[in-house]
């Protein structure tokens, strides 16, 4: 047996970030035969006790980066917080590699479009030009600036962190000009946004690869809780198919314009005023998680599938319905003592744990439920997903 | 945070042989988020390459075995190769230990079930004893008493040797005598069987645990060619209900009577005088391989469940139909070069690759398609078979 046998090695792609983003990831890989490295934080990380193939480092040095880089074919993300001047970094070693005949590690997605879900500002006015339906906004450096805003759009006013914030970290809703000066006091730079209604939250998940070919995850709506996913109903109940298919078309038209290869996921608010975009990611998103059992492909699959400039799978929906239920880090950490229960209770529900530390609060893993009764499956999933967190049967 | 905050640790499966199966395995542990382990042979074996805690040793050395054990709730099969006395050895080791009030890894499936996969004389002689239908049989050790068995059967005969075969290896059908003295030569030790005509080869996939839950998939239907498996369609199609019944039952009630614990695959033939049973296996099977997609739960997750004693999850379809075609090597080694064209011209076909190195005629990976026409579904898997084992679309 020679190495020729063997054949060319097979593609190498590096996630940058060992959360359950990358774990859920690695699962996909294994599948598809590809080599898949994770760059994690520490060895305790979700993705690093089951990637074959972890480096220890750090994200924001760039040395770290470098070495991760060597020996990958794509890079990729768990997570949106490697500085964009490292990214810089990252694409101009791929170029001068390129220039010189060899083949360096493409960034997917750029650095140009990450920058519009590291800097929330920079996303609105982009969107803004671009002409996409946003909720108003405007940056505010003072209470002046705040109550100017208020004066057009009504309390309450969110205060939105520029960069950083996620699962509701970095939004504060301030009902008062108080509530508003409280945040203005932290060391955070904000901008201000209306508080728009809305009738439900929904999420439109799309895929691009570096061909331009673009594949679309049907509309699910996402329940929230202070800024926190904690299930997802696929399709979006009672979502008109026109709308359906306005959100897909501008999440597509999006990723288009932003350049993004790889998953783009697109918050939406839909209310009254039709559907407004409310926040970007670009990387699978615990939106899409539901994909796993419930679509032809997971978007995990299709994340890979995008950033290797593969032909993108089938999005489409393997059961009528789907539902999905975060579940949640509480006071006792014994989950496997309950796993007897939920699956003796119900044989059908999927359990995906994360091996990660229970902390009260923390996304710890994610139940999904398929079939096509979703209130039935939505209370089977919560009832799952709770019972997992605290051994009770929630609500 | 403290240890307690991780809470007890997950249940650790050990499982001994780093093939496709404990690669598939592998994916389906880390959702469930147990600990998983493989002993590998090589480090390049299929599941050593994507198994985070991979220990390299080899599985007929007692010392590999229960330093492998070490550590592991459970201890499994990737195949049946484990000698007998080391099976026997560390069920004495766990007993001990158990006697001691600690807890030594169970041997799950235990060495008194596994022995009926390798010693397959010993098989028979149990299911006739069982009142399981099977095809005549007979030990035999020189060509009068395999002429004697022929006077009774007819010719052909199978000559099947008694211990290790797989895939079509230690099977010999035998036209004539002198084909028979020629298999009689080899230091083989066989046995003969009566060559059954059947309309086609089913198999029955169960899973048994520890407290004696069963659960059955649909019986499904397998293509062999030169008795290695090259096709499965689920469910077998043009089975009759009450048949496709029987199947399970008869599987079920094996499993009981063998005491198997975790995946009991019964392969058998349905023909005129009904069903007979060919062979079994007590792992993950490859005519299991469309559960991934096709049922609610996989056999890699079943089997994982069943081993731990967690209750089993829901087998049934995901899907009406699923056809699954096995990916064999050929000349040409570059599978990732064709990755672009099968995805492009069929983007819901489910590839799956195992790693290995790419040898004429082994089995290096497999691809599903889910649907309701069985007969595009099972053309659509050849062709993408095909295309990704030569690049070409084949039958």
């Amino acid at each position: 047996m020679t190495d020729d046998q063997r054949g060319p090695r097979p593609p190498v792609v590096g996630m940058v970030g060992a959360g359950q983003l990358a774990r859920m990831t690695c699962q996909a890989a294994i599948g598809l035969g590809i080599g898949f490295r994770v760059l994690a934080g520490t060895p305790d990380d979700s993705a690093a006790l089951v990637c074959a193939d972890t480096m220890t480092g750090d994200y924001t040095a760039l040395p770290d980066l470098l070495a991760f880089a060597r020996g990958c074919d794509v890079l990729t993300f768990d997570h949106e917080h490697v500085p964009g001047e490292h990214l810089a970094a990252l694409e101009r070693a791929a170029a001068d590699k390129a220039g010189a005949g060899q083949s360096g590690p493409a960034v997917r997605p750029g650095g140009a479009a990450l920058r519009y879900t590291q800097d929330k500002l920079a996303m609105r006015e982009r969107l803004r030009a671009f002409g996409v339906p946003c909720p108003r906004h405007a940056p505010v450096t003072d209470l002046a600036a705040v109550s100017a805003c208020a004066a057009d759009w009504g309390w309450p006013i969110v205060l939105k962190a520029v960069t950083g914030g996620y699962d509701g970290r970095g939004v504060w809703v301030c009902g008062t000009p108080e509530e508003a000066a409280g945040v203005l006091a932290h060391p955070v730079v904000v901008f201000a946004e209306e508080n728009v209604a809305f009738d439900a939250e929904l999420a439109a998940l799309v895929a691009r690869s570096p061909h331009g070919q673009g594949a679309a995850y049907p509309v699910v709506q996402t329940v929230q809780r202070g800024g926190v996913c904690h299930e997802v109903l696929a399709p979006a109940p009672g979502l008109a198919a026109g709308r359906a298919r306005e959100a897909q078309q501008m999440a597509l038209e999006l990723a288009a314009e932003l350049d993004v290869t790889g998953l783009l996921a697109v918050e939406l608010f839909a209310g009254p005023a039709g559907l407004l975009v409310n926040e970007l990611a670009m990387r699978p998103h615990n939106s899409g998680h539901w994909t796993i059992e419930g679509a032809r492909t997971s978007q995990f699959e299709q994340h890979l599938r995008a950033v290797l400039d593969l032909p993108l799978g089938d999005p489409w929906m393997a059961a009528p319905q789907a539902a999905m239920a975060n579940v949640f880090g509480a006071a006792s950490p014994d989950i496997f003592g309950r796993y007897e229960h939920v699956m003796a209770a119900d044989p059908g529900v999927k359990v995906h744990l994360y091996g990660k530390q229970v902390r009260p609060g923390r996304k710890i893993g994610h139940v999904t439920v398929l079939g096509s009764d979703m209130a039935g499956l939505r209370s089977r999933a919560r009832r799952a997903a709770a019972y997992l967190a605290t051994g009770e049967e929630g609500e």
